[in-house]
C-alpha cells in the first residue's frame, strides 16, 4: 500500500478565508487604539528586557532543539526526549557566554520563558541548586553545588511522598545515624512513604535532596534535607538499595518526568546531611538545633510574588489568543446593529457581543492588575529584606499572610481564566491548534503546589483574625506598609457605613471603591471572628467562610495597588502618556466594578451596597466593557508576547488563523499515510463483506 | 546497555500503606449508612438494567479489544488504532446476539457505556444512521441505511465548517444542481468552508452526510443534506476531487478521528440528495419545500434529556472518586477533633473538613437531582410526542426551552464538578490514574457542542420573555404542565413578597424553597422585560441578564423535580423505603439551598431574601453538610459504577489506593527502560566531563 504513503488528499489547495480576511480584520481594529502600544509595553517590561527578548528570540527561533512545530502532536517519551535535547542545547547556548550569543542569567531565563514548557532539568535549576545554595556549609559547596553548576551531577528536590502532601510534619522516609560507620540510612518502611511527584526523578537526575525525618540517639527530630547519589554516574543505572521511575502520565506537565523513590536500608555519608542550619555530631549524633529561622518567609514571598508575576503572564497569553481571535472569528448577523465592510454586510465579529465582551474583557483588566500587584509584591519584598537585617521583622507578618492569599487567589484566577479564554474561541478553542489547550493542562498544578491553594486561605485568615483583634483591643496602629489595620480600623469606627454612590459613574470614583473593597473584607474579619470568639464556633466548621475571608482581602490589595500606582507612578504620571494612563484607569475600574459584581453577595450581606447601587453597579460595568472594546487589541499587543511564544493558531499577530489551522493539520501525523492503521483488520473485513468492485469504485486516478 | 533492560529499580516491594489502610477506612464508611444501597440503585436503574450491566461486564471484563489497562499511556495513533479494534470487536459481539452473549441494543449500549471512551465509529451509530433513519426515502433506505447497519459502508455528519460552527445557516459548501447529468456537483469555495471537527471523517469512515447549500435553478435554498461516498470502498484511499484528514490533537477525544473535508467540483448523483422532507426533480432541478417541521423539535429535546441523564453519570463518577478517596486519604491531626482508630490519634480523613465536604456533597445531590430532572424529561419528551400526534403543541414550547437552558446549565455544571472534585483529590488528582484528567478532558466538549452553553440561553430567555409578557397581558393560564406560566403568575400577584423563614431550619421547608426559586427566577425575568420593552435596551447590551435568566429559571426546574418527585414518587413513598427517601430530602435540601447560596446575590437583589435569613441559610447547609457525611460513601456507591468503568486508582470500591497507585506507576513505558532515551546525547556528555570512575560508583550488584 506504499503508493498511498505520498499525502495529495491532506494537503490543502491555495484557497483563501472567505474575505474580510484576519489580517485586515486585525489592521482594522489596530487603527482604533488611542494610546502608544509600545510605551506600555516598555512601561512594563523596560526597553532594555524587550531587546533581550527579541535577541533571545532570534537566536532560539532558528535553533532545531528549540522548535515548536512538532509539539502538539509529541507522545509522552517523545516529549522527554526532545524536552533532553533542549536542556543540554540550553546548556550549551548559555556556556556561550562572552562568545556568539552572549546570554546572560536573564536571557537563560527569558529563553525558558519563551520556549514555555517545563524539562526534566527544569527543578535542577529551581529547586536542586536554590537548596544546595542557602542550606549547605562550604564543603558541601564544594562537593554538592560546583558539579551542580556545571552539570556534572543533576539533581531534584524529594520531599512529597505517596501518601504525604500538605503536612510535610508528616512524612515517613527516615535517615537514621549509624555511628558505628559515620553514615545514614535512608529508609522508606511503608508503601506511602515512597517519593511521588518529584520533577526530574523519574529519568533525569543523578542526586537528589531527600526531605527524610532525622534519627539520631533514638529521637525522630522531624524531616531534614540530604543530598542524596541515586543513579550512577558511569551509566545512569540506579543504585542499589534503591527503587526510582517515573509515575506515570498526568494531566500535563508530561514534559516532566516527575518520579517515585523508596529506599530499601540505603546507606549514605555523613557529608550528606545538609549542615548549613543544624549538624549531626560525628560519632557522638548529638544534634544542635537551626536558629529560629523566620528569615525563611522572606524566601517564600518571593517565591509568591513570582508566582503573581508569573499570573500576569498566563492571563496575559490567554487574552491576546483570544481577544485576537474574537475579532477574526464572525458568527450570525447582529440584526439590530448590522457589521458592514465593504458596504457589506458581514457576519459580526464575536468580540462585539456584549457577552463575549463581558467574558474576555475583565480578565484583560485582571492581568493589568496582577502585574501591578506583583511588581508591589517584589518592592516589599526588598523592603522587608532590608528591614528584617536591621531586626525590624514589622512587614513580615502581613506580607507574608498576604502573599499566601495572593497565590490562592491568582492562581486560581488564572486557570479559570486560560478556561474561560478556551470557552471563548468556541469549537476551535478545543484544537491543541488554539494554544490554549496544553497551557491549561500545565498551568494547572499551580493550584495545588507551593501551597494548596484551599489550606493557604487558612494562614492568611488566621493573620486578619489576629490583627482584627489586636485593632479592637487598640494594640494595633495603621501605618503607611500595613493597609489591613487601616482598612480593620476605618471598619470599625463606622461599622454601618454606606456607600454613597447615586449614579452609575459615582462607582468610577477610586476612593469610593477602595471604601467598598476595605468595607466588605473587614466586616466579613468582624464576623468570622465573632462567631469563633463568642460563639465558640470550631475553626473546621467555619473553614467556608475563612476562605471567603481571605479572598476579600487579597481582592482588596489587587484593587488597592492598582489604583493607587496610576496615581502616584512617576511614569504613569507623566503628561506624555495621559492616553496610556486614561486607558489604565479605565481597566481598574472594570477589574474593580467586574470583581464587585462576581462578589456581589458579600457587598449586599455587609449592608455596605443597596440593590439600587447593584443596578447601576451593573450598569457601570457594561458601560466600561464598551469603552474597553476598541482598545482590547492594542492591550493584548502591549504584553508583546512573540508568536513563537504563543504558538497558536488563533492568537498570531497577523491574524491569519484560518491558514494555520490547515497548515497544522496537514502536519497531524496521522496525515500521513492515507490509509488508517488498522484499517485492513478493523474496517476492510465488513466493507469487502459479499461486495465485488467495479473499476468506477476505485479512485484509480490517485493510484 | 541491554542489560538494563529488566524492570527490578522499578518493581515495588510488598510493603503495605501505613494504616490503617483504605480497605479498613471504607468498610468503617459503610458500616455507617442508615438506608439500603443496593434499593437506590434499583431505583434508579431498575434491576433488570442491573442484572445487564453485570452481564456486559463479566463479557468485556475478560475481552483484550475492551482492556483499559493501557488506556493512560496511549500516544495519539495508539488510541485510533485501539478505538478501531474495539469497534470491530463490538461488532462480532454484537452480532452474536442469539448465539453466545445474547446481547440487545441496550446491552450493546450499556457496553459502549462501561468501555467509556468515543471511537472512530461512534458518529456512525449516533448520527449517521440516525440521519438516514429519518431523512430517507425507500430507496435510499436501501441503497445507504441498510448497508450502513450492516457496516458495509461507515459514515459520519460533515456540517461544521472551519469557519462556521453555531450558525448553521452561514455554512458555505455548495451542492448545484446539474440538470444535464442529473448530478449534483460539491464545491467548497474557500478555506473557511472546509468541513471540520467531522468525527469519524478523519480516518475512519468512508460515506458522509454533508450539509450544503442546496443551488438549483440559480436559486441559493440554504443547507441541505446528501450522502456522499468519500474514500474507495475496495481499498480506503480518498476519492478524487476530494482533501480529507484528520484535524490533529485536541484536548481530549484523542481516540476519535475528527476531520476535515473539502469537494473541489466534486460530482454525485441525485440519489444522494436526502429526499424524505424536500426534493429537487430531476431534469428541471425544481425544488419542493419541507413540511415546516416542529416536529424536529421534538428529538432536540430527547437528545437533551439525555445529556442530562448523561450529566448525572458525569456527576456520579467524579463524586464516587472524590468521596472514596476522601476517605482513604488523611491529612493533618485536627487538633480540636482528633481522629482515632484503636484507639491511637492518626489523621484526619479530608472528608471529615467542613470544606472538603463543602465542595463535594452538593455535588452528590446534583447528581441525583439531574437524575430526577432526566427521568422528567423524559416522561414529558413522551407526553409531548404524543400529544403532537393529536396535532397538540402545548407542551412542545415550554419543554423546548427548558431543555435548552437544561443542557446548558447541567453540562456547565458538570464539568466544573468534574474539575472541582479533581482539585479535592488533592495532588493525586492531577495523576492519570485519578482517572478525572482525561475525563475531563474528554466530557469537556459537551459545553460547546449541541448548542453553545452561552447561546442556547438566549433560547430559553427568549421564550421565557415571551411568557411573561403573555401572562402579563392575561394571555396564558397555569396549566399542570407549564410552571413557567405558575411561577410567574404567583410573582405578578405579589411582586414584594419576602421569604417567611425566621430560622435555619425553616429553609428545610420544600413549599418555602420552591416559592423563593420561582420569585428569583420571576424578578430576573420582569427586570429585563422591563429594561428591554420600556427602556429600549438592545438585546446584545442584555446578554449578561440574559443568560441570568436561563439559568435562574432551569435552576428553579431542577429543584422542582427533586422535591416534587420526593413526594409524589409511588416507590419513593413506601413504608419500607422511608430511610432512602430521608436521606434524598436531605439531598435535595442541600442542592436547593447550596444553590441558593451560589446565587446568593440574585436572592438578595430580589428583595426576597433579608440578610439575616442569609445567615440562617448558611447556616443550615453547614448543618446539612453534617447529616450528608456518614452517607456519603453509600450515596455514591448507590450509583454502582464498576471498577472497569471508572479505571481510576483514587475511586476503587476496595479502598486499595497506594497499592493501585504504584501498579500503575510500574507499567508507564518509561519505565521499561532502566535508562531514558535521549541519555547518551543529553545527558553523559555533562557527567562525564572531566570524571573518571571508581569500582564503587557503579551500581555492580545490579549488572
Amino acid at each position: 500500500m506504499s503508493i498511498f504513503n505520498n499525502n495529495v488528499a491532506t494537503k490543502f489547495s491555495d484557497l483563501k478565508p472567505r474575505g474580510p480576511g484576519g489580517e485586515a480584520l486585525l489592521e482594522a481594529e489596530r487603527e482604533k487604539i488611542n494610546f502608544d502600544v509600545k510605551s506600555l509595553s516598555k512601561f512594563m517590561y523596560t526597553e532594555a528586557w524587550l531587546d533581550k527578548l527579541h535577541r533571545v528570540l532570534s537566536v532560539i527561533e532558528s535553533e532545531p532543539a528549540f522548535d515548536k512545530t512538532s509539539r502538539y502532536y509529541q507522545s509522552r517519551s517523545e516529549k522527554i526526549k526532545t524536552s533532553l535535547w533542549k536542556d543540554r542545547r540550553m546548556v550549551e547556548l548559555a556556556r556561550l557566554f562572552l562568545r556568539e550569543h552572549l546570554w546572560d542569567e536573564q536571557e537563560f531565563q527569558i529563553a525558558n520563558f519563551l520556549f514555555d514548557q517545563s524539562s526534566p532539568f527544569t527543578l535542577h535549576y529551581s529547586m536542586f541548586i536554590p537548596t544546595l545554595k542557602s542550606q549547605t556549609n562550604d564543603e558541601q559547596k564544594k562537593l554538592f553545588l560546583e558539579p551542580a553548576l556545571n552539570h556534572q551531577i543533576i539533581g531534584c528536590y524529594a520531599q512529597t511522598e505517596l501518601g504525604h502532601g500538605s503536612n510535610v510534619q508528616g512524612i515517613e522516609t527516615t535517615a537514621t545515624y549509624i555511628p558505628e560507620t559515620n553514615e545514614f540510612e535512608l529508609h522508606s518502611p511503608t508503601l506511602t512513604s515512597s517519593k511521588w511527584w518529584i520533577g526530574g526523578l523519574g529519568k533525569a537526575a543523578n542526586h537528589a535532596i531527600v526531605m527524610a525525618r532525622l534519627i539520631t540517639n533514638g529521637k525522630d527530630l522531624g524531616p531534614h534535607p540530604f543530598c542524596v547519589q541515586i543513579r550512577s554516574l558511569e551509566n545512569h543505572a540506579p543504585l542499589k538499595g534503591i527503587t526510582v521511575g517515573d509515575i506515570g502520565p498526568k494531566f500535563g506537565f508530561n514534559s516532566v518526568d516527575n518520579g517515585f523513590i523508596m529506599f530499601d536500608h540505603y546507606r549514605i555519608p555523613h557529608i550528606s546531611f545538609l549542615a548549613k542550619f543544624s549538624q549531626v555530631q560525628p560519632s557522638t549524633g548529638i544534634y544542635s538545633k537551626p536558629p529560629n529561622a523566620k528569615l525563611s518567609y522572606g524566601t517564600m514571598v518571593y517565591v509568591r510574588a513570582n508566582i503573581v508575576m508569573g499570573v500576569r503572564y498566563a492571563l496575559a497569553k490567554a487574552t491576546t489568543i483570544a481577544i485576537r481571535y474574537s475579532t477574526v472569528r464572525q458568527q450570525f448577523v447582529d440584526a439590530a446593529s448590522p457589521k458592514k465592510w465593504d458596504n457589506k454586510v458581514i457576519e459580526t465579529p464575536v468580540l462585539d457581543y456584549t457577552m463575549q465582551q463581558y467574558r474576555l474583557l475583565p480578565i484583560v483588566a485582571s492581568a493589568y492588575a496582577c502585574f501591578f500587584t506583583g511588581r508591589e509584591m517584589l518592592r516589599l519584598y526588598e523592603l522587608n529584606q532590608e528591614a528584617m537585617k536591621d531586626g525590624n521583622f514589622d512587614l513580615l507578618a502581613d506580607l507574608h499572610a498576604s502573599s499566601s492569599g495572593l497565590k490562592s487567589l491568582t492562581t486560581t484566577m488564572a486557570i479559570e481564566s486560560i478556561e474561560d479564554c478556551r470557552r471563548a474561541c468556541g469549537g476551535h478553542g478545543y484544537s491543541n491548534f488554539s494554544g490554549l489547550g496544553q497551557f491549561y493542562q500545565d498551568y494547572l498544578p499551580n493550584v495545588t503546589w507551593e501551597g494548596d491553594n484551599y489550606i493557604l486561605t487558612q494562614q492568611t485568615a488566621r493573620y486578619l483574625l489576629k490583627t482584627f483583634r489586636n485593632v479592637v483591643a487598640g494594640k494595633a496602629e495603621p501605618s503607611e506598609y500595613n493597609h489591613t489595620i487601616s482598612y480593620l480600623t476605618q471598619f470599625l469606627q463606622n461599622t454601618t457605613a454606606k456607600c454613597p454612590a447615586t449614579k452609575p459613574a459615582d462607582f468610577l470614583n477610586p476612593e469610593l471603591i477602595l471604601s467598598a473593597f476595605g468595607f466588605r473584607a473587614a466586616y466579613g474579619i468582624a464576623k468570622v471572628a465573632e462567631q469563633i470568639d463568642r460563639e465558640g464556633r470550631s475553626w473546621n466548621s467555619m473553614l467556608v467562610e475563612i476562605s471567603r475571608i481571605s479572598k476579600a482581602h487579597c481582592q482588596f490589595i489587587l484593587v488597592r495597588n492598582f489604583i493607587v500606582t496610576l496615581q502616584s507612578d512617576p511614569t504613569l504620571t507623566r503628561a506624555e502618556h495621559k492616553p496610556m494612563n486614561q486607558i489604565l484607569r479605565t481597566l481598574s475600574a472594570l477589574f474593580a466594578l467586574h470583581t464587585m459584581e462576581k462578589e456581589l453577595s458579600e457587598f449586599l450581606l455587609s449592608g455596605y451596597l443597596s440593590s439600587e447601587q447593584c443596578a447601576m453597579l451593573k450598569e457601570q460595568v457594561i458601560t466600561l466593557l464598551d469603552v474597553v472594546r476598541p482598545q482590547a487589541v492594542g492591550l493584548v499587543d502591549a504584553f508583546a508576547l512573540p508568536d513563537y511564544y504563543l504558538h497558536s493558531a488563533l492568537g498570531r499577530y497577523d491574524g491569519q488563523v484560518y491558514e494555520a489551522m490547515t497548515k497544522m493539520a496537514e502536519a497531524e501525523p496521522l496525515n500521513h499515510t492515507l490509509v488508517v492503521d488498522g484499517y485492513e483488520e478493523n474496517i476492510k473485513p465488513f466493507v469487502h463483506q459479499g461486495r465485488t468492485f467495479a473499476k468506477k469504485d476505485v479512485s484509480v486516478s490517485r493510484l
